[in-house]
Protein backbone atom coordinates (compact mmCIF):
# COMPACT_ATOMS: atom_id res chain seq x y z
CA UNK A 1 0.00 0.00 0.00
CA UNK A 2 1.55 3.29 -1.02
CA UNK A 3 -1.04 5.66 0.42
CA UNK A 4 -3.35 5.46 3.40
CA UNK A 5 -6.42 7.40 4.37
CA UNK A 6 -5.73 9.49 7.43
CA UNK A 7 -9.18 9.14 8.89
CA UNK A 8 -12.08 11.54 8.97
CA UNK A 9 -9.85 14.43 8.01
CA UNK A 10 -8.59 12.83 4.81
CA UNK A 11 -9.65 15.22 2.10
CA UNK A 12 -11.50 14.18 -0.95
CA UNK A 13 -10.56 15.70 -4.28
CA UNK A 14 -12.82 18.72 -3.84
CA UNK A 15 -11.03 20.33 -0.91
CA UNK A 16 -7.69 20.02 -2.69
CA UNK A 17 -8.93 20.97 -6.15
CA UNK A 18 -7.50 24.48 -5.89
CA UNK A 19 -4.15 23.50 -4.39
CA UNK A 20 -1.36 25.42 -6.13
CA UNK A 21 1.75 25.15 -4.00
CA UNK A 22 3.28 22.33 -1.95
CA UNK A 23 5.92 23.50 0.51
CA UNK A 24 8.10 20.75 1.96
CA UNK A 25 9.74 20.48 5.29
CA UNK A 26 13.19 19.14 4.44
CA UNK A 27 15.16 17.57 7.33
CA UNK A 28 13.62 14.18 7.91
CA UNK A 29 10.85 14.67 5.36
CA UNK A 30 12.84 14.91 2.12
CA UNK A 31 16.34 13.99 3.26
CA UNK A 32 17.63 11.41 5.72
CA UNK A 33 19.60 13.53 8.18
CA UNK A 34 20.27 10.63 10.56
CA UNK A 35 22.04 8.37 8.09
CA UNK A 36 23.76 11.28 6.37
CA UNK A 37 25.20 12.83 9.52
CA UNK A 38 26.07 9.44 11.00
CA UNK A 39 28.06 8.46 7.90
CA UNK A 40 29.89 11.78 7.73
CA UNK A 41 30.70 11.74 11.45
CA UNK A 42 32.18 8.25 11.14
CA UNK A 43 34.15 9.25 8.05
CA UNK A 44 35.57 12.43 9.56
CA UNK A 45 35.87 11.34 13.20
CA UNK A 46 37.08 7.72 13.11
CA UNK A 47 35.92 5.70 16.09
CA UNK A 48 32.90 7.87 16.86
CA UNK A 49 29.45 6.26 17.07
CA UNK A 50 27.93 8.10 14.10
CA UNK A 51 24.31 7.35 14.94
CA UNK A 52 24.65 8.66 18.48
CA UNK A 53 26.58 11.67 17.22
CA UNK A 54 23.80 12.49 14.73
CA UNK A 55 21.12 12.24 17.42
CA UNK A 56 23.08 14.45 19.80
CA UNK A 57 23.68 17.09 17.16
CA UNK A 58 20.06 17.13 16.06
CA UNK A 59 18.89 17.30 19.68
CA UNK A 60 20.47 20.75 19.96
CA UNK A 61 18.46 22.10 17.02
CA UNK A 62 15.14 23.07 18.61
CA UNK A 63 16.70 24.62 21.75
CA UNK A 64 19.10 26.68 19.63
CA UNK A 65 16.30 28.12 17.49
CA UNK A 66 14.18 28.76 20.56
CA UNK A 67 17.02 30.73 22.08
CA UNK A 68 17.35 32.92 18.96
CA UNK A 69 13.60 33.51 18.79
CA UNK A 70 13.43 34.52 22.45
CA UNK A 71 16.32 36.93 21.96
CA UNK A 72 14.69 38.41 18.86
CA UNK A 73 11.37 38.81 20.69
CA UNK A 74 12.98 40.49 23.70
CA UNK A 75 14.86 42.90 21.42
CA UNK A 76 11.65 44.34 20.02
CA UNK A 77 9.07 43.77 22.71
CA UNK A 78 6.25 41.51 21.62
CA UNK A 79 6.25 42.56 17.98
CA UNK A 80 8.44 39.71 16.77
CA UNK A 81 11.20 41.56 14.93
CA UNK A 82 13.73 40.21 12.48
CA UNK A 83 17.00 41.59 13.90
CA UNK A 84 19.42 38.98 15.19
CA UNK A 85 18.08 36.19 12.99
CA UNK A 86 20.76 33.51 12.80
CA UNK A 87 21.42 31.12 9.92
CA UNK A 88 21.08 27.42 10.64
CA UNK A 89 24.68 26.88 9.51
CA UNK A 90 25.78 29.03 12.44
CA UNK A 91 23.45 27.31 14.89
CA UNK A 92 24.69 23.91 13.71
CA UNK A 93 28.28 25.04 14.26
CA UNK A 94 27.63 26.27 17.77
CA UNK A 95 25.79 23.06 18.69
CA UNK A 96 28.63 21.06 17.15
CA UNK A 97 31.13 22.56 19.57
CA UNK A 98 29.27 21.07 22.51
CA UNK A 99 28.69 17.71 20.83
CA UNK A 100 32.38 17.36 20.02
CA UNK A 101 33.19 18.02 23.67
CA UNK A 102 30.61 15.49 24.81
CA UNK A 103 32.11 12.88 22.48
CA UNK A 104 35.65 13.60 23.68
CA UNK A 105 36.65 15.09 20.31
CA UNK A 106 38.50 18.11 21.60
CA UNK A 107 41.26 18.44 19.03
CA UNK A 108 39.21 18.79 15.83
CA UNK A 109 40.70 21.63 13.82
CA UNK A 110 38.55 24.44 12.38
CA UNK A 111 38.74 23.19 8.78
CA UNK A 112 37.48 19.77 9.81
CA UNK A 113 34.73 21.31 11.95
CA UNK A 114 33.65 23.31 8.93
CA UNK A 115 33.65 20.24 6.70
CA UNK A 116 31.64 18.36 9.31
CA UNK A 117 29.19 21.24 9.62
CA UNK A 118 28.66 21.19 5.88
CA UNK A 119 27.57 17.56 6.11
CA UNK A 120 24.10 19.10 6.49
CA UNK A 121 24.52 20.43 2.92
CA UNK A 122 25.25 16.94 1.63
CA UNK A 123 22.42 14.93 3.14
CA UNK A 124 21.01 12.10 1.02
CA UNK A 125 17.42 12.20 -0.20
CA UNK A 126 15.06 9.46 0.90
CA UNK A 127 14.83 6.97 -1.99
CA UNK A 128 11.36 8.11 -3.11
CA UNK A 129 11.99 11.87 -2.90
CA UNK A 130 13.47 12.82 -6.28
CA UNK A 131 10.94 10.86 -8.34
CA UNK A 132 8.01 11.92 -6.16
CA UNK A 133 8.94 15.60 -6.34
CA UNK A 134 9.37 15.40 -10.11
CA UNK A 135 5.83 14.04 -10.40
CA UNK A 136 4.38 16.72 -8.11
CA UNK A 137 6.28 19.47 -9.94
CA UNK A 138 4.32 18.83 -13.12
CA UNK A 139 1.08 19.89 -11.43
CA UNK A 140 2.14 22.17 -8.54
CA UNK A 141 4.73 24.70 -7.56
CA UNK A 142 7.01 22.77 -5.22
CA UNK A 143 9.29 24.57 -2.81
CA UNK A 144 11.11 24.03 0.43
CA UNK A 145 9.92 25.53 3.69
CA UNK A 146 12.74 24.69 6.03
CA UNK A 147 14.59 26.28 8.89
CA UNK A 148 17.75 25.51 6.93
CA UNK A 149 19.42 28.50 5.30
CA UNK A 150 19.14 29.13 1.56
CA UNK A 151 22.74 28.18 0.79
CA UNK A 152 22.44 24.92 2.70
CA UNK A 153 19.18 24.00 0.96
CA UNK A 154 20.48 24.96 -2.47
CA UNK A 155 23.66 22.91 -2.17
CA UNK A 156 21.65 20.00 -0.80
CA UNK A 157 19.26 20.19 -3.75
CA UNK A 158 22.15 20.30 -6.20
CA UNK A 159 23.85 17.33 -4.57
CA UNK A 160 20.76 15.18 -4.18
CA UNK A 161 18.99 16.25 -7.39
CA UNK A 162 15.93 17.73 -5.69
CA UNK A 163 14.00 19.59 -8.40
CA UNK A 164 12.59 22.52 -6.40
CA UNK A 165 10.87 25.31 -8.25
CA UNK A 166 12.18 27.61 -5.56
CA UNK A 167 14.01 27.45 -2.25
CA UNK A 168 12.11 29.13 0.57
CA UNK A 169 13.59 29.20 4.02
CA UNK A 170 13.38 30.73 7.45
CA UNK A 171 16.13 32.96 6.06
CA UNK A 172 13.68 34.57 3.62
CA UNK A 173 11.12 35.32 6.33
CA UNK A 174 13.60 36.00 9.13
CA UNK A 175 11.65 33.68 11.39
CA UNK A 176 11.79 29.97 12.04
CA UNK A 177 8.95 27.52 11.84
CA UNK A 178 6.57 27.28 13.64
CA UNK A 179 6.31 31.09 13.46
CA UNK A 180 3.18 31.92 11.40
CA UNK A 181 5.25 34.32 9.28
CA UNK A 182 6.85 31.31 7.61
CA UNK A 183 3.66 29.49 6.59
CA UNK A 184 1.79 32.66 5.67
CA UNK A 185 4.95 33.86 3.93
CA UNK A 186 4.74 31.02 1.41
CA UNK A 187 1.18 32.01 0.52
CA UNK A 188 2.22 35.67 0.22
CA UNK A 189 5.18 34.83 -2.03
CA UNK A 190 2.85 33.15 -4.49
CA UNK A 191 -0.02 35.60 -3.95
CA UNK A 192 -2.52 32.89 -3.07
CA UNK A 193 -4.76 32.24 -0.07
CA UNK A 194 -3.24 29.99 2.63
CA UNK A 195 -5.70 27.24 1.71
CA UNK A 196 -4.07 26.95 -1.71
CA UNK A 197 -0.81 25.90 -0.07
CA UNK A 198 -0.02 22.51 1.45
CA UNK A 199 2.78 21.89 3.91
CA UNK A 200 4.18 18.38 3.51
CA UNK A 201 6.13 17.21 6.54
CA UNK A 202 7.03 14.21 8.64
CA UNK A 203 6.30 16.13 11.85
CA UNK A 204 2.84 16.62 13.28
CA UNK A 205 3.78 19.75 15.24
CA UNK A 206 4.97 21.51 12.07
CA UNK A 207 1.77 20.48 10.31
CA UNK A 208 -0.41 21.64 13.20
CA UNK A 209 1.18 25.10 13.09
CA UNK A 210 0.65 25.29 9.32
CA UNK A 211 -2.96 24.19 9.70
CA UNK A 212 -3.55 26.92 12.28
CA UNK A 213 -2.54 29.39 9.54
CA UNK A 214 -5.04 27.90 7.12
CA UNK A 215 -2.70 25.73 5.06
CA UNK A 216 -3.54 22.23 3.92
CA UNK A 217 -1.32 19.55 5.44
CA UNK A 218 0.21 16.35 4.12
CA UNK A 219 1.89 13.98 6.57
CA UNK A 220 4.78 11.94 5.20
CA UNK A 221 5.68 8.78 7.13
CA UNK A 222 9.37 8.53 7.93
CA UNK A 223 9.51 5.74 10.50
CA UNK A 224 13.31 5.64 10.38
CA UNK A 225 13.92 9.36 10.73
CA UNK A 226 15.89 8.74 13.94
CA UNK A 227 17.52 5.57 12.64
CA UNK A 228 16.21 2.05 12.16
CA UNK A 229 16.98 1.29 15.82
CA UNK A 230 14.58 3.99 17.00
CA UNK A 231 11.41 3.62 14.92
CA UNK A 232 9.05 6.58 15.10
CA UNK A 233 5.28 6.37 15.55
CA UNK A 234 3.85 7.32 12.17
CA UNK A 235 0.18 6.83 13.00
CA UNK A 236 -2.22 9.00 11.02
CA UNK A 237 -3.71 12.03 12.70
CA UNK A 238 -7.15 12.86 11.38
CA UNK A 239 -6.62 16.61 11.17
CA UNK A 240 -4.17 16.29 8.30
CA UNK A 241 -5.56 16.75 4.80
CA UNK A 242 -3.52 13.79 3.54
CA UNK A 243 -1.42 11.00 5.00
CA UNK A 244 1.14 9.39 2.68
CA UNK A 245 3.74 6.69 3.15
CA UNK A 246 6.26 8.73 1.20
CA UNK A 247 6.48 11.49 -1.40
CA UNK A 248 5.74 9.15 -4.26
CA UNK A 249 2.58 8.14 -2.43
CA UNK A 250 1.69 11.82 -1.97
CA UNK A 251 1.89 12.18 -5.76
CA UNK A 252 -0.46 9.19 -6.07
CA UNK A 253 -2.93 10.76 -3.66
CA UNK A 254 -2.86 14.05 -5.56
CA UNK A 255 -3.38 12.38 -8.92
CA UNK A 256 0.01 13.37 -10.35
CA UNK B 1 31.71 33.61 -33.41
CA UNK B 2 29.85 32.78 -30.23
CA UNK B 3 32.11 34.58 -27.76
CA UNK B 4 34.25 37.68 -27.97
CA UNK B 5 37.08 38.97 -25.85
CA UNK B 6 35.99 42.10 -24.01
CA UNK B 7 39.37 43.79 -24.21
CA UNK B 8 42.07 44.19 -21.61
CA UNK B 9 39.69 43.24 -18.84
CA UNK B 10 38.78 39.87 -20.34
CA UNK B 11 39.83 37.38 -17.73
CA UNK B 12 41.96 34.42 -18.49
CA UNK B 13 41.13 31.13 -16.82
CA UNK B 14 43.17 31.89 -13.70
CA UNK B 15 41.07 34.75 -12.39
CA UNK B 16 37.89 32.74 -12.82
CA UNK B 17 39.29 29.43 -11.58
CA UNK B 18 37.59 29.80 -8.21
CA UNK B 19 34.24 30.98 -9.50
CA UNK B 20 31.45 29.15 -7.67
CA UNK B 21 28.21 31.02 -8.29
CA UNK B 22 26.76 32.78 -11.32
CA UNK B 23 23.89 35.12 -10.49
CA UNK B 24 21.82 36.26 -13.45
CA UNK B 25 19.97 39.43 -14.04
CA UNK B 26 16.70 38.25 -15.56
CA UNK B 27 14.64 40.90 -17.43
CA UNK B 28 16.40 41.43 -20.74
CA UNK B 29 19.28 39.09 -19.91
CA UNK B 30 17.50 35.74 -19.61
CA UNK B 31 14.01 36.57 -20.85
CA UNK B 32 12.75 38.80 -23.64
CA UNK B 33 10.45 41.20 -21.82
CA UNK B 34 9.85 43.37 -24.88
CA UNK B 35 8.41 40.63 -27.10
CA UNK B 36 6.63 38.96 -24.21
CA UNK B 37 4.85 42.07 -22.97
CA UNK B 38 4.12 43.31 -26.49
CA UNK B 39 2.44 40.02 -27.41
CA UNK B 40 0.40 39.89 -24.22
CA UNK B 41 -0.67 43.54 -24.54
CA UNK B 42 -1.87 42.92 -28.09
CA UNK B 43 -3.67 39.76 -27.04
CA UNK B 44 -5.42 41.33 -24.06
CA UNK B 45 -5.91 44.88 -25.38
CA UNK B 46 -6.87 44.50 -29.06
CA UNK B 47 -5.77 47.44 -31.18
CA UNK B 48 -2.97 48.55 -28.85
CA UNK B 49 0.57 48.91 -30.23
CA UNK B 50 2.16 46.18 -28.13
CA UNK B 51 5.76 47.25 -28.67
CA UNK B 52 5.06 50.82 -27.61
CA UNK B 53 3.02 49.58 -24.66
CA UNK B 54 5.90 47.36 -23.50
CA UNK B 55 8.41 50.22 -23.73
CA UNK B 56 6.11 52.57 -21.81
CA UNK B 57 5.52 50.03 -19.06
CA UNK B 58 9.18 49.20 -18.70
CA UNK B 59 10.09 52.91 -18.67
CA UNK B 60 8.27 53.25 -15.37
CA UNK B 61 10.38 50.56 -13.70
CA UNK B 62 13.49 52.44 -12.61
CA UNK B 63 11.60 55.54 -11.37
CA UNK B 64 9.20 53.36 -9.35
CA UNK B 65 12.05 51.52 -7.60
CA UNK B 66 13.90 54.76 -6.99
CA UNK B 67 10.81 56.16 -5.32
CA UNK B 68 10.54 53.15 -2.97
CA UNK B 69 14.24 53.29 -2.12
CA UNK B 70 14.09 56.99 -1.33
CA UNK B 71 11.08 56.44 0.90
CA UNK B 72 12.80 53.54 2.69
CA UNK B 73 15.95 55.61 3.20
CA UNK B 74 14.04 58.58 4.58
CA UNK B 75 12.15 56.31 6.98
CA UNK B 76 15.33 55.23 8.72
CA UNK B 77 17.73 58.11 8.18
CA UNK B 78 20.76 57.10 6.17
CA UNK B 79 20.95 53.54 7.41
CA UNK B 80 19.06 52.01 4.52
CA UNK B 81 16.31 50.06 6.29
CA UNK B 82 14.06 47.35 4.93
CA UNK B 83 10.62 48.61 5.98
CA UNK B 84 8.31 49.57 3.15
CA UNK B 85 9.99 47.33 0.59
CA UNK B 86 7.54 46.80 -2.26
CA UNK B 87 7.26 43.76 -4.52
CA UNK B 88 7.81 44.30 -8.22
CA UNK B 89 4.36 42.88 -8.94
CA UNK B 90 2.90 45.83 -7.03
CA UNK B 91 5.17 48.35 -8.74
CA UNK B 92 4.25 46.89 -12.14
CA UNK B 93 0.57 47.24 -11.29
CA UNK B 94 0.89 50.86 -10.23
CA UNK B 95 2.89 51.71 -13.36
CA UNK B 96 0.32 49.88 -15.46
CA UNK B 97 -2.46 52.18 -14.27
CA UNK B 98 -0.69 55.17 -15.81
CA UNK B 99 0.25 53.35 -18.99
CA UNK B 100 -3.34 52.24 -19.54
CA UNK B 101 -4.47 55.86 -19.15
CA UNK B 102 -1.80 57.07 -21.58
CA UNK B 103 -2.93 54.49 -24.13
CA UNK B 104 -6.58 55.44 -23.73
CA UNK B 105 -7.45 52.09 -22.12
CA UNK B 106 -9.59 53.43 -19.31
CA UNK B 107 -12.19 50.67 -19.01
CA UNK B 108 -9.96 47.67 -18.35
CA UNK B 109 -11.50 45.70 -15.50
CA UNK B 110 -9.47 44.57 -12.46
CA UNK B 111 -9.32 40.91 -13.52
CA UNK B 112 -7.88 41.85 -16.90
CA UNK B 113 -5.41 44.26 -15.29
CA UNK B 114 -4.28 41.46 -13.07
CA UNK B 115 -3.88 39.06 -15.99
CA UNK B 116 -1.95 41.71 -17.88
CA UNK B 117 0.27 42.35 -14.87
CA UNK B 118 1.05 38.67 -14.66
CA UNK B 119 2.39 38.77 -18.21
CA UNK B 120 5.71 39.49 -16.47
CA UNK B 121 5.43 35.98 -14.95
CA UNK B 122 5.04 34.45 -18.41
CA UNK B 123 7.90 36.06 -20.32
CA UNK B 124 9.66 33.90 -22.90
CA UNK B 125 13.31 32.96 -22.49
CA UNK B 126 15.80 34.08 -25.13
CA UNK B 127 16.38 31.07 -27.40
CA UNK B 128 19.84 30.27 -25.97
CA UNK B 129 18.93 30.64 -22.29
CA UNK B 130 17.62 27.22 -21.24
CA UNK B 131 20.41 25.25 -22.89
CA UNK B 132 23.10 27.68 -21.76
CA UNK B 133 21.92 27.65 -18.15
CA UNK B 134 21.77 23.84 -18.16
CA UNK B 135 25.42 23.74 -19.23
CA UNK B 136 26.51 26.28 -16.61
CA UNK B 137 24.54 24.48 -13.90
CA UNK B 138 26.77 21.42 -14.22
CA UNK B 139 29.78 23.40 -13.03
CA UNK B 140 28.37 26.30 -11.01
CA UNK B 141 25.54 27.24 -8.72
CA UNK B 142 23.24 29.28 -10.95
CA UNK B 143 20.68 31.62 -9.45
CA UNK B 144 18.68 34.68 -10.30
CA UNK B 145 19.52 38.09 -8.92
CA UNK B 146 16.63 40.18 -10.08
CA UNK B 147 14.46 42.96 -8.81
CA UNK B 148 11.53 40.75 -9.68
CA UNK B 149 9.78 39.16 -6.71
CA UNK B 150 10.25 35.50 -5.84
CA UNK B 151 6.80 34.42 -6.99
CA UNK B 152 7.19 36.17 -10.33
CA UNK B 153 10.62 34.63 -10.93
CA UNK B 154 9.49 31.16 -9.85
CA UNK B 155 6.46 31.13 -12.12
CA UNK B 156 8.57 32.48 -14.97
CA UNK B 157 11.15 29.73 -14.44
CA UNK B 158 8.44 27.10 -14.39
CA UNK B 159 6.87 28.42 -17.56
CA UNK B 160 10.06 28.92 -19.51
CA UNK B 161 11.95 25.91 -18.13
CA UNK B 162 14.78 27.91 -16.54
CA UNK B 163 16.75 25.45 -14.40
CA UNK B 164 17.78 27.70 -11.50
CA UNK B 165 19.42 26.14 -8.49
CA UNK B 166 17.77 28.84 -6.44
CA UNK B 167 15.72 31.99 -6.94
CA UNK B 168 17.30 35.03 -5.30
CA UNK B 169 15.61 38.36 -5.54
CA UNK B 170 15.47 41.87 -4.21
CA UNK B 171 12.65 40.42 -2.09
CA UNK B 172 15.14 38.25 -0.17
CA UNK B 173 17.45 41.17 0.59
CA UNK B 174 14.72 43.82 0.93
CA UNK B 175 16.70 46.08 -1.37
CA UNK B 176 16.77 46.51 -5.13
CA UNK B 177 19.80 46.39 -7.36
CA UNK B 178 22.07 48.36 -7.55
CA UNK B 179 22.05 48.40 -3.72
CA UNK B 180 25.24 46.62 -2.57
CA UNK B 181 23.16 44.48 -0.19
CA UNK B 182 21.90 42.55 -3.20
CA UNK B 183 25.27 41.66 -4.74
CA UNK B 184 26.96 41.04 -1.39
CA UNK B 185 23.87 39.17 -0.31
CA UNK B 186 24.45 36.51 -2.95
CA UNK B 187 27.98 35.93 -1.69
CA UNK B 188 26.70 35.76 1.90
CA UNK B 189 23.96 33.26 1.02
CA UNK B 190 26.57 30.89 -0.36
CA UNK B 191 29.21 31.78 2.24
CA UNK B 192 31.84 32.69 -0.34
CA UNK B 193 33.92 35.79 -1.01
CA UNK B 194 32.37 38.24 -3.52
CA UNK B 195 35.09 37.35 -6.04
CA UNK B 196 33.72 33.82 -6.23
CA UNK B 197 30.44 35.16 -7.59
CA UNK B 198 29.79 36.44 -11.12
CA UNK B 199 26.89 38.64 -12.08
CA UNK B 200 25.78 37.95 -15.64
CA UNK B 201 23.71 40.77 -17.12
CA UNK B 202 22.89 42.62 -20.31
CA UNK B 203 23.25 45.98 -18.53
CA UNK B 204 26.57 47.67 -17.90
CA UNK B 205 25.27 49.73 -14.95
CA UNK B 206 24.17 46.59 -13.09
CA UNK B 207 27.55 45.00 -13.79
CA UNK B 208 29.44 48.11 -12.66
CA UNK B 209 27.61 48.08 -9.33
CA UNK B 210 28.38 44.37 -8.87
CA UNK B 211 32.03 44.96 -9.73
CA UNK B 212 32.24 47.72 -7.12
CA UNK B 213 31.24 45.05 -4.58
CA UNK B 214 34.02 42.74 -5.74
CA UNK B 215 31.98 40.40 -7.94
CA UNK B 216 33.15 39.13 -11.31
CA UNK B 217 31.04 40.34 -14.23
CA UNK B 218 29.84 38.74 -17.43
CA UNK B 219 28.17 40.93 -20.05
CA UNK B 220 25.53 39.25 -22.21
CA UNK B 221 24.71 40.92 -25.52
CA UNK B 222 21.01 41.44 -26.07
CA UNK B 223 20.90 43.84 -29.00
CA UNK B 224 17.13 43.43 -29.36
CA UNK B 225 16.24 43.94 -25.72
CA UNK B 226 14.10 46.96 -26.67
CA UNK B 227 12.81 45.37 -29.85
CA UNK B 228 14.39 44.81 -33.25
CA UNK B 229 13.43 48.35 -34.25
CA UNK B 230 15.53 49.85 -31.46
CA UNK B 231 18.85 47.97 -31.50
CA UNK B 232 20.98 48.50 -28.41
CA UNK B 233 24.70 49.21 -28.38
CA UNK B 234 26.29 46.01 -27.14
CA UNK B 235 29.93 47.08 -27.42
CA UNK B 236 32.30 45.39 -24.99
CA UNK B 237 33.45 47.32 -21.97
CA UNK B 238 36.91 46.31 -20.83
CA UNK B 239 36.10 46.29 -17.12
CA UNK B 240 33.90 43.23 -17.43
CA UNK B 241 35.48 39.88 -16.68
CA UNK B 242 33.77 38.30 -19.69
CA UNK B 243 31.76 39.44 -22.69
CA UNK B 244 29.51 36.87 -24.35
CA UNK B 245 27.09 36.98 -27.25
CA UNK B 246 24.58 34.97 -25.26
CA UNK B 247 24.32 32.52 -22.37
CA UNK B 248 25.43 29.60 -24.48
CA UNK B 249 28.54 31.59 -25.39
CA UNK B 250 29.10 32.32 -21.69
CA UNK B 251 29.14 28.57 -21.11
CA UNK B 252 31.73 28.24 -23.91
CA UNK B 253 33.93 30.92 -22.31
CA UNK B 254 33.73 29.21 -18.93
CA UNK B 255 34.59 25.80 -20.37
CA UNK B 256 31.26 24.20 -19.52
Amino acid sequence: MTAALAGSGQSGGAELADLKVIAFDVFGTVVDWHSGIAAEAERLLPGVDGGAFALAWRAGYQPAMKCVMERMASDVGHGGGTGGFTLLDELHMSILEGVLRDFGQTDVDPALRRELNRAWHRLPAWPDAVAGLARLKKKYIICTLSNGNIGLLTEMAKGAGLPWDCVLSAEVFKAYKPDPRTYLGVAAVFDVAPGHVMLAAAHHDDLAAARACGLKTGYIERPNEFGAARPKDVSPQPDNSLHARDIDALADLLGC
